[in-house]
């Protein structure tokens, strides 16, 4: 995928209208958590993104994004997938689109462990195992590959987006290796 | 809910500004598949809905529609299902967010086994167990509660819309009843 | 179920056969975590018993225990929740027989997060609706309702036998509310 | 895995003792279902043996077995693996030790889907992407990669051994791909 293909993504919706859409349905997205697996099949390790977050600040991220018209859930996932963490990643797609969890994203604090001011969206969160090499992209300034106790700890929680490391523990549950 | 709460739902997005929509975004939907258990909680029936199409025919279709703008994934199972079911059908929402299944409907054929020519939508799909009386409304003519065999069944994949038979077929695999 | 029943159950394998057998096969188990829903039909407690150990010293526990030869895996459940949470509990049996979580319990430790010195189990771990009133029986002094919060904390995790904790909060994270 | 070791695998238990085991406790059972993927990620083969049956009969049936003591679901299920589709399959063990169905044999017929007249058996299916060549050893006589058709097909069901035409089923649904 060419810059020029991003870009054209990006201006797929034209800024205000996709505004103006997010104030007045709930947008379909996916997200992916990278993992590593060892020699028995087993996960030990999943990557976040480290971002220059639109505040500034720096924080972590799950890979995702949203689902375009027309988009299967499988091509959404591993178009964020290739955009997030490079074209040599090498991310397996899910086997069934059932996800290990559902995040539901409101403008609004407290309806639900998730929070985005922009949008009210629904989620789709899958398992990404990746064999490749990651080279974070665009506002990305690093994919950091972490232990499960790292993953779950509360000095990351801290960092994390919109409420995302309970998206982190959920993935770790379903993995059974969640401390 | 009143006839008038289902007007103003309907409305609630103008149908030209919905259609406009849903020509340039995924939307999301939900649906239940009401099932009655027997003593053992075994699942052993069904229930699909009977009604009159747009198109003037008559086909069966499962529970379910639109999630709206900042509306819980279970509060909008539980609308379409007073609404779909009247008020008394005592519906339990579904213990985990987590569908059985994810339907993709495209507006093109052949793209998944869910086709509808006036959306792409992705539905999340949970099991939805009923207890009380079912009434069903509006359009509907009927709500028929059909053993694993007769929900499998061709006869009743021809009259579902849209590739429907599939989510049941999923549903009933999940439940460990498929024949 | 009577007390003679419940003697008969115990005796069904002489404890020198089970004994032999627990070093020779792995066993089927099944666990229940017993939940309470809220008006919107999320979950807001999990119930831990708190029980008198083998050693003596005080520890909590998950609903659960064997599958008995030729016992559905519902039947199991039920019998063991009414087992330890009395005849009034009214909990509901699983919809679908597949786990949120498969904990592998091996006499070695640090094989798996779950240790059990008398056995290689394999248990199937079902979210379990009780409504009733729950009446702990036998060795178990009490069945506490927790919020999510206590129940996924560092001290109740260090009063639970065998690693249970991990199938609590395996739980906690399928339901979306693990803190 | 040498033909010595299969031996020892199989005297493990001396015959007696498990054929004494089987009829006092349900027995541990995995299965897997072979699938080969397209470009898109989707599942696009299933892959079933073609055996002799010890009743002289052919049959087909899915790769898997027995867990012994103290083994993991994962390694017991790469060892049938092995042992069914030869050492150069190259199988992918699965993310999640929660199985897509749970498959109860019991040694009655119509107590579930599932009958083997040995045995009560609980068995833990999982998807398993191979990649590499399948060589079936043993009394296997092929291995057949079929489409989700002709999986489902009614012929195929007739030779199927113990019911698992509906673990077949299960399987497609789980992914997506029932027709």
């Amino acid at each position: 995928m060419t810059r020029t293909a991003l870009d054209y993504d990006d201006n797929w919706l034209d800024p205000e209208e996709l505004a103006h859409i997010r104030r007045r349905m709930p947008i379909t997205y996916v997200h992916g958590l990278p993992v590593q697996r060892g020699d028995d099949g087993q996960v030990e390790r999943v990557g976040l993104l480290f971002r220059t977050l639109d505040t500034g600040l720096l924080g972590r991220e799950l890979v995702g994004g949203r689902v375009k018209f027309h988009e299967p859930i499988r091509t959404a996932l591993l178009r964020h997938a290739e955009n997030d963490l490079g074209p040599l990643a090498l991310p397996t797609a899910p086997l069934s689109l059932t996800p290990f969890h559902v995040a539901e994203y409101f403008p609004t604090e407290a309806v639900s462990p998730y929070y985005d001011q922009r949008q009210h969206a629904v989620a789709l969160c899958y398992i990404l195992p990746v064999i490749g090499d990651c080279s974070p992209r665009g506002d990305a300034l690093s994919l950091d590959w972490l232990t499960p106790s790292e993953a779950a700890s509360e000095d990351i929680a801290r960092e994390m987006r919109h409420g995302q490391q309970h998206i982190v523990r959920a993935g770790l549950a379903h993995l059974g290796i969640l401390p």
